[in-house]
């Protein structure tokens, strides 16, 4: 058991210095050879883990994924329907160090799916479980009677998702042009938006 | 002056192979050697027209913006402007093969930007150029009075932006998800939720 236990620290260990080397150098230096570097392990040692880079790459971006859906799950939703949407939210956009560094490898994992198939079924099984979480947050608003008559339940997923993946982004990339009170204004807006006048 | 002329068009022609391998195998495939190999030059003539791999990458990238300008520029705007916003709004969506290489190509180099500092100058550049675009829409809502009243100028435009490159990743990397349809069925509902009920 000791050994198993172990076994899944390593792993994760390995994971953490994935995302180190990724936030200081970007995807193309995330090498076994730089990972193990990091990970204070030898390349021998990393190939027993996991045996080829898309493995890692793969696991380390399921963990990214893991910790958000566990800080969302960790929130106390004792508070008005909107500021816990919001609240939620907050958590997939890069407004704290350690959202920013998360989104950081994962934007970089996305970019890298794009032309390496071995990455694809986890890029998409994670914009559908983060679309799936906007539905909830759309589908909400229509059950609490709080959305906007003839609201079309679909499309606002798709527009929420859009906007906070985008505002996301930008905020990565231009923080000296979008700042973090301007996204969180438009986060609000945009919600708002969503909702009936009376309940405003 | 024919030189000139040779000199400028080699140029275009290795920014177009550059455009080429990154489509089609990534940043990381975007070595001086790879990219001389499908512009069908030597290594040694590639240098000669770019000394470093971030002043070609500039360059190329620089390309792309211009392209969409120019397509915007060549756009006839005798039409309804919400019809004109939207036919300028297109050349920066992934709707077509074209516009999917250039996203494609542009999503690399602003994640390469990340990491890489002598590509950040460019990045912001086109950042800003692409958000005085998006102002010029909004702004020409209120010119126009079709605004609905009370519009926060400011906000409008930073959120019209985060949503059309939203909806341009996610249109790039899940078609499957996100169809061009859903992506026009947005924009129109976007606009159209700008703009004051009377003149809908």
């Amino acid at each position: 058991m000791p050994k198993k236990v172990d076994h899944v620290k390593q792993r994760e260990k390995i994971a953490v210095a994935t995302w180190n080397v990724i936030a200081k150098g970007g995807m193309e230096k995330a090498t076994v050879r730089n990972i193990a570097r990091e990970a204070g392990v030898s390349v021998g040692s990393l190939r027993h883990y996991f045996s080829t880079q898309a493995e890692l790459l793969s696991f380390a971006m399921k963990l990214v994924s893991e910790r958000v859906s566990q800080r969302i799950n960790e929130i106390d939703f004792s508070m008005p329907p909107l500021d816990a949407m919001k609240r939620m939210i907050r958590e997939v956009l890069p407004l704290e160090d350690d959202t920013k560094k998360e989104m950081e490898v994962w934007f970089a994992f996305t970019q890298k799916a794009l032309s390496e198939p071995e990455l694809q079924p986890l890029s998409k099984e994670v914009y559908l479980k983060m679309r799936y979480g906007f539905e909830q947050v759309i589908k909400t608003l229509v059950k609490l009677d709080l959305a906007r008559p003839n609201i079309n339940v679909e499309l606002e997923v798709d527009r929420l998702y859009a906007l906070i993946d985008g505002l996301a982004i930008h905020g990565l990339m231009h923080p000296e042009y979008l700042s973090n009170e301007m996204i969180e204004s438009i986060l609000d807006s945009h919600l708002k938006s969503l909702c009936k006048q009376e309940v405003l």
